[in-house]
């Protein structure tokens, strides 16, 4: 098997929910997603094949999104909306 | 390959979940939920390739209305709802 | 092309998520979840096209459901769910 | 139009979130869910047309028990689940 | 009709979101989500003709764990999320 | 029937939600998204034979962190985000 490297396995990358920005918080949203990803198939040939269809598909790309959405509400929660 | 402009895959645009109305707060939603499928499929014309059949096509709207619904829910509450 | 009047791309109807009455707070809802639609495809004729056969399917039925309860739980949350 | 009766048109049914336990809120959210799905399709011929094939299929029933839960979420909440 | 029992119809079994434990709410969670489907489908004969195919089918798996981490997401809200 | 261990059908591993780090608190999501598919469909063959094609398939994979995603929001709530 091609494996996912390991630093792409790390659920939580950096160890913590809270940044700086809301866009870094945005960025840890979606790499979150991404990772649970490779936790559940963490075969690099099986992933890379599948992605040319859903990438192209508003239908996967809308999924995809809303998935970012949930994990964003959580990190948002987390750093109290960044509110000063 | 015909890259999305790089306005349009800033993840947070204006850098802050804050707006001053709740209009403002809702066209946020739409665009934190469009830049985030930019920054998942950059190539715009994979992006316009899928949009007719998208916009036309009452599942893929309804789809596209809950991510924005899940991202406003965020907005919403970063902005205490805008209650005075 | 034959677009949807303005005041149907009116995100949030009225300007605020404060509403008199729980029943009021849930039609917001709805024309907050129709609204954003119409902001994603404006073109009357797609819209009608498209909504025959998502009035009639199940599925479409549900979906639009789900979007109208996610819609609801932020301007129940805004409204401090109408309690006295 | 055979119309559905004007008592399944009403939004949030008794024009409260608040019920006296549990089990009443949880008949709300399936009343309002189905409401909602009234109010946007009030035909009942073509409501019961779609009917037996989303209440025999497992993805149906599944979607719209995903629906109550969502809908039961902003109720609990409201009545601050019911704890005493 | 071979109908459901009575006790596969009460919506919250025991009358109550509080638990003693997070493996009993959990419990709760999964319990509520079949209640609601029998509330929906009473006709067992019916329900047990769609499960064969559901539980074999991924799809229908994941989006059945999904309805049990959103009842749940309200039932670990009501215990506080079992803090001591 | 090849069961699944009965390690595998506690729905909560550990008994509580509370986990020492967000790295944690997200593999715990993932436990318990995939202790209550086994809860559903406790037949490892019948598992088994499902999983190929979802693990390969795009959408499956976005379906299932999805739900990671919603088990996290509870599981980063009653940690409290793991602020410090």
């Amino acid at each position: 098997m091609n494996r996912v490297p390991d630093s792409e396995l790390i659920l939580v990358p950096g160890g913590t929910l809270i940044t700086a920005t809301p866009e870094e918080g945005r960025a840890l949203a979606i790499t979150m997603a991404r990772h649970t990803i490779h936790k559940i198939q963490p075969d690099l040939d099986v992933l890379k094949g599948g992605r040319p269809n859903y990438g192209a598909n508003p239908d996967g790309l809308i999924a995809a999104s809303q998935v970012v959405a949930i994990e964003f509400q959580t990190i948002a929660a987390a750093n109290k909306y960044w509110q000063k």
